[in-house]
């Protein structure tokens, strides 16, 4: 079948590639439809690796996919072929310690799409754990399905956080990642939500996606942002979605006491970490890796319209352009917030 | 000055009452606006009397408020005069030891307006400490702002429900308190809930107001509801609103594994209680008292928009009225859900 | 091989049986050498069924049991050949959605030895998932590790509990899971724990092994113990673990505001639950299903010295004296509290 | 009356001093009898100063207390006089944000002994609220109940991380917190705890004192220990407790995934913190200062044998003797822990 190969750093090409899948009893054949590009993908096109993940063979990219049942395996009854649905990414040993325990995101024996040497999905067809294949309401469509792999890393983070109702959140960094965390802290139970970058275009875009207020930090100041807020309380949680390591640094400043800050962005070494302001405020610090357990949920928000990102796919792609689309990705719009390919 | 007082059960005058409330350093006065009527007002103008609480003395009736600031105390400095503010009804004892852990609902010292003897605030001015007061935004009315009482109970139920974002819930009873439960349901995070009665009026409303599904257990089976939308696994969250004693034992059978109960309708005696139910679901019961540290988190909802609850102020008296109001309330229309009193 | 067989109601048999095992990559084989009998074991025995559990084809008994690898699946690593253990009895379906979440306990397709239909282990040998087979620390006895499948019940209900330390708790019920739910919530961190019976022999027995005060509810009222112990404030944990239905109502009279309930015993059909005491107190109820993560708990605890199971064997029987093991459970003396066999 | 006074940055005298205390209804007096020194007061008399906090009028040192009620207020009903008692030395404001919430250690109003400007206890007599005077068990000595104040910040640090029953803890420095820290953690739930250092004489005692294994960072490599005593999988709970900054920043080395760091020690700057290295295991990070709702939970752990401290009073000085007590308290024995002045 033909594939969106990375044949190594810097070289794409649409090309057949030969992909022996044997569907077990436990899993399904899908027909691949959508497949957003991530961030990720684009670093293994320029970098050709990721820290110690290195691409030293040809590798499909592709992991934030949507598409349609074309077989079920002899086991599986919650899902049928026409069933339109997203996948998780990631497959892990079912009999680690760290799946056992529910924590299946932090099994080290985890294979996940397009990360060395796991092929990604941006091909026509994959074979999938019927388990971590999860159907798409009907009012849903198959791009914001592909949507919710993203969108599932702020709904993981937002989830570790422990929102009460009401609580206000600050989320720094409005790229993707940052874009998702907000909506998922609203979705949450967060009143409303602070979002910081310097970009003032994705700032812009950020404020018209609900109760999300922009703060444009090159020329606002946070802290006087948020005690204005809140009468000088503070946020009751902090999503550090940037992966800047100054802004990592900064979050007990607009924390409330009691407050929680989840770290979601990886910033490139260690970061200045102020203990004692974490100890004044009794700051509960949370840090997340992934996702597990919040596809359903991503699909049930969705699907009652409590939460919308059609507005966050903001361009789309044939497959055949599939090199196109990652050439555009490496340096988009400032407007840009999702790149998708339609197979 | 005057005030709407139960004399005895079935005799309310609207008369002059002598109560004198000296403003201690850490006090506001506060112009008296709007005044809800609850249930439990209602039920003590008709019984004289709720369990042990007993009108044995002309009292003042009201105990949801909202009004604006007329005089601050001299330790005061959240609040000024002119701001638009509402009130926990409720001032514990600060020394008492559920006080200090945080729980202050359950300190059984609580003086709550209009339990006797404590008189209520229908009446045009009342002292209170301004610790208890919360200043309402530019933009939820005063008439909204009394709702925050009873939607606090809703809000606290749903806060120690500890909602995960995408949850679904299920509330039994579509009385006031059952809607301002699945109001507060939503807006913590659940992705839809399931709201059950007998009376389709009240179902009727409340399916306008979000994404709120009505059952109406007269003709429906909530089991069959909940199995055919969670694909048989059950509801993660069962809110009884109801104080129906056979709704009330009939919690474990739309629950999930690991799911959880919170009982907030008071029965009127023992329920028959399946422990092994519970047991093979693992489920978590909590069980409401009031509310603690839910009144800004309310109004911070409202004031962003995430939470509505004007469509539940059906009917509206003017103070001098007020009488044919608590008439009114004794059996209002089908469609009605919150009666409320101007000053 | 040679098995303890129950062949049907009332009718045991030490007898071979052909029980076929194939040793799967990710299994070992146990060569059994301690069994305790569990008091379902004698129910089985005496009743040929509990509840929809039907004995109608002969069934080995048996599931509390230690024992030595004999030999190890191919992708085994961390158990080897000659490694004393102690084996959960219950194997989840790995992909089943509570196992998924870590909720394995509340797997319906769980197979539990010695529940009809799955064959217990009073046999020389069985296959298990290394999984589910755990290592025992060198100064531990098979014997007390036998001893881990009850404790563990004991254990996971203190473990729910959430036990902050120097709690105060009362447990209901001095039979042997009374007991072992005692020291599980002394090793969780309570500081005291009352335990109420009839029987006056549990009860010394009980108080010999800690810091546990029992209390003979037979001419002592356990509120006023309680009262006197915490100045009027109540237990902050109690652990039902009668499976009384008068006992599982009284659970609110001790307990503090804010406290936690914990019921284990599993009452013959629904209780008197009194909601609005619960709500007073916003009880928080938790309710558990046999267990799930807490062998290697109990192991380390045991090995570490912090909790001591040895006084709790009271009688030890070969395995060729297995039925007269049985018929001495149906009706063991009064000091009695585990009965083990040795293989 | 005479009291144990810093006049200035290292001068101490034992003389008269005049602090009029009025008794007010919840206010208790006590004749104070032990009282600690606490490396903040000797931080004190060598430096005249803590971070912000400067001596800069004479101040009466010590906050680690214990006494005898000697008068109680009109409105005290739970103390009388003669009863033993140990204080909490900080007094919050009562209607602050954060104590309302039951974070009373987080409220900035905070008054708290032997802090600038307020005095400490080191003299004969103090006036306290009864609502932070605590009754001491008979069978726990005054010299036990002074040392509830270092006590309790291991143990609010324990409370914290929420210990399940059978965890396995480090804790980083076995100075005195260290050290009441390793007993908290102990008493909390763990089955064992690795406790690290450099000075031999100060693990050796902390091996004497329960299920804790002393590392000596000198001449051991924690991570390989913490491997080999968990298979691979790391600790459940690492406890910081040196306030180096190394340490404090190699605490993700030895946790296992899921697990738990607290930082109770106070760096003296930002420390490097590997936010990936937290993600990868997505540790959950709590920080504590001081402590709140503790001295009732140490008081009954030690009240019923649970957790003993008495091997920690290591000398007594007499009253007579404070200023020596402090000179060597400056720079004491290897194996001293903690110096105790009796009145």
């Amino acid at each position: 079948m033909q594939a969106l190969v990375l044949e190594r750093q810097n070289e794409l090409s649409l090309r057949d590639i030969d992909i022996v899948e044997e569907l077990g009893p436990h899993d399904v054949r899908i027909d691949v439809k959508t497949v957003g590009v991530c961030g990720s993908d684009v670093h293994y096109y320029t970098h050709g690796r990721i820290g110690p993940f290195v691409v030293d063979a040809p590798m499909v990219l592709g992991h934030e996919a949507a598409g349609v049942i074309a077989e079920v395996g002899s086991a599986v009854t919650h899902l049928a072929v026409g069933d339109r649905v997203c996948m998780e990414p990631g497959i892990p040993n079912p009999r680690g310690r760290a799946t056992q325990l529910g924590l299946y995101n932090l099994d080290p024996d985890v294979r996940f799409w397009a990360t060395p040497p796991i092929h990604g999905v941006l091909r026509p067809s994959v074979v999938h754990p019927a388990q971590f294949t999860f159907k798409v309401p009907d009012n849903v469509s198959l791009g914001e399905a592909a949507l919710v792999e993203p969108l599932a890393v702020g709904m993981h983070a937002a989830t570790k956080a422990k929102v009460k109702p009401g609580d206000v959140a600050v989320v720094l960094g409005a790229g993707t990642i940052g874009i998702v965390t907000a909506l998922s802290a609203l979705a949450a139970g967060c009143s409303r939500v602070f979002i910081t970058d310097v970009a003032q275009p994705k700032l812009d875009l950020a404020a018209t996606l609900g109760a999300i207020t922009p703060v444009n930090i090159a020329t606002e100041n946070l802290a006087d942002v948020i005690n204005a807020a809140t009468a000088g309380w503070g946020a009751d949680i902090v999503l550090e979605a940037s992966g800047n390591a100054k802004a990592a640094a900064s979050v007990f400043d607009v924390l409330c006491p009691g407050g929680c800050v989840v770290y979601i962005g990886m910033p490139g070494g260690p970061i200045a970490y102020d203990v004692v302001a974490a100890q004044i405020k009794e700051a509960r610090v949370e840090h997340v890796f992934r996702y597990a357990h919040v596809y359903p949920r991503c699909l049930a928000l969705m699907g009652s319209g409590q939460l919308n990102v059609k507005p966050l796919i903001t361009e789309t792609y044939a497959f055949a352009d599939s090199i196109a689309a990652f050439d555009y990705a490496k340096a988009p719009k400032p407007t840009s917030v999702k790149v998708q390919i339609e197979l």
